[in-house]
């Protein structure tokens, strides 16, 4: 079985952690059972990994999240990125496209499943008997069902009906796509699970679905991106599930732990009095603490709260209106702080802007050993560069020199730079003009 | 009549607002009538200047706090720097010579208060009462007795007497310094007082009684200085205000507000609900927020909280347990984040220290116009300087030369250097050694 990851969302609701550049999935906040951090992402390839169950990963994701996708996975999944996002039909069509399009049978079953659910082992025991079920023909696609808590009107409900003849699989009697409230809570007396988002089914199946509701799309990667803002946007559930014939859908329903854990509501019911970073708390009572800057954090006497210190922002909030922060954060308009790249990672120290419109921005850069930097130019700013750790080698307008701990680097408007790391390399960035963006770059090709 | 403005103490209980470089007496958390933030020690000195009661204020403190008083007070008043702290007999007999070398008669009367009480009109009303008892000869000394709200066991106490001919000011009959809380409160029922710590007496009187509790020390402030560490180390009211007899002491009564702002939880009396820098708060009751870090700070549901950000570090806490900060900021031991300066203030941006014990420290850094940084050098640092706004003219190794936005200058371990600035000239600094301490620091003299 081949396994495709949705990876999705910017996730304001966790800020000052998440930001546009790194989503909740990307978060070091969970452990793993030697006790080391690890993000929802890896947690859940390990998950993966330590089942059995996958034959190999493919991560379905955005631009934006490709980099930290390779530093936190590199060599255990690969990456499909889309163009743009357009929900999870399209998505999936072309993870799809690209498993067919490298080697993928037509009758290769595909698990298809969100990388930032919090579920335990059983979860992927589950998974293992819905791909059971596709195999032996029991069903062309398989759900799994989670029982539900409460009647909640953010889910689909899935009716099950007998055993379908693989154990711990059924039959599918009725799928209702977000029902309201009172709808849900019918069904669940009725003995209806939650559509937990995970689906199996064969390769080819899909792919010749998939040609019926896209007519005259050709489904390979290439074709598929370069139309990709016209395909429609709409979810896999509404798409697809929903207009399936139950008949030919099983479900295989789930008991164990099961949590989105993309608020601080709960995310922290995970991790209640647990405290990271430079903090001193004391008398605080269901409080989580996090603080990724340098400067000490000392808490006293909070109770149900949560408290995130990041280069993005300061969080203090009462854990119950955490869900009033995505439209605060949404509102705040500010350039990431933070950003885990490719190459490495920086963060900004400082930033100023002077009346006469001039700015200057600080950052703290670190590459990775044998990463580099883009032969580049900016039409706007002046860098300085002070390199405080580690060796590399740097191209200043085509000539290639050493650098190391204790060089400054002058680089002005226009002239054209590349940066390469022998070890890990850190140095402070001084960048100054009169506009300031990410987007005052040009690229140019350069082998090393 | 001269005012002794008292400035004492580092006060980590206001951490991370004050540091040991910023005292709780010079944080502008205050509003003027006009709307404008001050400082506490501003508060007094505008206050003494609308009472019209002092033809010169002289400031007793460290030699730390010179550089805020000159930046906060420049011209408004004197200053006189304690060689090491020794309570406040000590400070006072110094002030008092300084004023007595500078030519302040025998017969003049002087008062000496405290910077950082917060107090109303009518104090000042009261301490012209006692002036006018002194000069009437009604005393030798005048006392402030502010009328109690509890029995502490932390101040002073005077019982007061009849009226002493000077309308509002009564003779002593009993002073206590600091009773058992037992004593305190069958003395507030007799009608006691607290001794507000705010003192009149004629230079000359004093100048006798300092000669006869200190023989063989001479009264200038140059050989005071010399020998200040053998001085005792006691307090004004241990040393003299207890030991004289009642008779020679007067007391006014005041009754207006009173306050010692040294702690968060008083501090915030005066603050409730008000939100300082870049702050959005929601749900939010009984608390106050500061924000002087550059980043945003959002506060949702905060009950009765201080919430403080600063370069030195952040503070989250229930106003109530905010006195265990002292202990709490006591043990952090870091060096101050930032500092105002003679010449202008810094802040640290960034601080990190490698495997190899190598640091390298990042300031921001701001020199007001005509001021200069001292002409110096560093054994164990090399200093990047990147100018980003202003204008102004250095010395490196002897040699001048204008500095302005987008200079880059590179100072070597050893090299001297000295700086101007002709406009505010604001420039990022990273400093990289082994060993990044204020103290490796050599100064040359140097006129411009």
């Amino acid at each position: 079985m081949k396994t495709i990851l949705l990876s999705g969302g910017s996730g304001k609701r966790l800020w000052p952690l998440s930001n546009d550049a790194r989503s909740k999935q990307f978060l070091k906040l969970l452990r793993t059972p030697q006790g080391e951090k690890e993000s929802m992402i890896q947690r859940v390839v390990r998950q993966i990994s330590a089942a059995g169950i996958s034959d190999g990963i493919l991560v379905a994701t955005g631009v934006s999240q490709k980099d930290s996708i390779e530093n936190q996975l590199g060599g255990l999944t690969s990456v499909i990125t889309e163009p743009s996002r357009r929900s999870t039909f399209p998505a999936i069509v072309l993870a799809c496209s690209r498993l067919a399009a490298e080697g993928t049978g037509a009758d290769e079953t595909v698990a298809v499943m969100p990388c930032d659910t919090f579920a335990d082992e059983s979860y992927f025991e589950s998974i293992s008997r819905m791909d059971m079920a596709v195999r032996d023909g029991a069903a062309e696609m398989a759900l799994m069902g989670v029982v539900p808590t409460y009647p909640s009107a953010k889910y689909g409900y899935i009716l099950p009906g007998a055993e379908c003849g693989v154990e711990g699989v059924c039959g599918v009697r009725r799928f209702v796509e977000k029902p309201e409230v009172d709808v849900a809570r019918s069904m669940i007396e009725e003995g209806a699970l939650w559509n937990g988002g995970v689906f199996v089914f064969r390769l080819g199946w899909f792919m010749d679905l998939a040609a019926r509701l896209l007519p005259g799309v050709t489904l390979t990667p290439e074709a598929l991106r370069e139309r990709y803002a016209t395909l429609p946007k709409i979810s896999f559930d509404y798409a697809v599930v929903e207009k399936l014939p139950v008949g030919s859908l099983a479900v295989a329903p789930y008991e164990g732990e099961w949590k989105d854990l993309g608020t601080w509501n709960t995310l922290t019911d995970e991790l209640r009095d647990d405290f990271h970073g430079n903090v001193i708390a004391e008398n605080c009572e269901g409080t989580y603490i996090i603080n990724e800057l340098e400067l000490p954090l000392v808490c006293l006497g909070a109770k149900d709260m949560v408290v995130a210190a990041t280069p993005d922002g300061i969080l203090v909030t009462d854990r119950r209106l955490s869900e009033n922060l995505k439209r605060i954060a949404g509102g705040l308009d500010r350039r990431p702080m933070y950003e885990e790249r490719r190459w490495g990672e920086y963060k900004v120290i400082d930033s100023v802007e002077f009346p006469d419109g001039f700015c200057a921005l600080t950052k703290q850069l670190t590459l990775r050993p044998g990463c580099s930097i883009s032969y580049q130019r900016h039409n706007c700013r002046a860098e300085i560069w002070t390199f405080i750790d580690g060796e590399g080698e740097i191209i200043l307008d085509g000539e290639r020199r050493p650098v190391r701990r204790g060089d400054v680097i002058h680089i002005p408007v226009g002239m054209m730079h590349a940066l390469r790391a022998r070890t890990p390399l850190t140095f402070i960035e001084v960048q100054q003009g009169a506009n300031l963006v990410e987007e005052d770059i040009e690229r140019f090709p350069l082998t090393w």
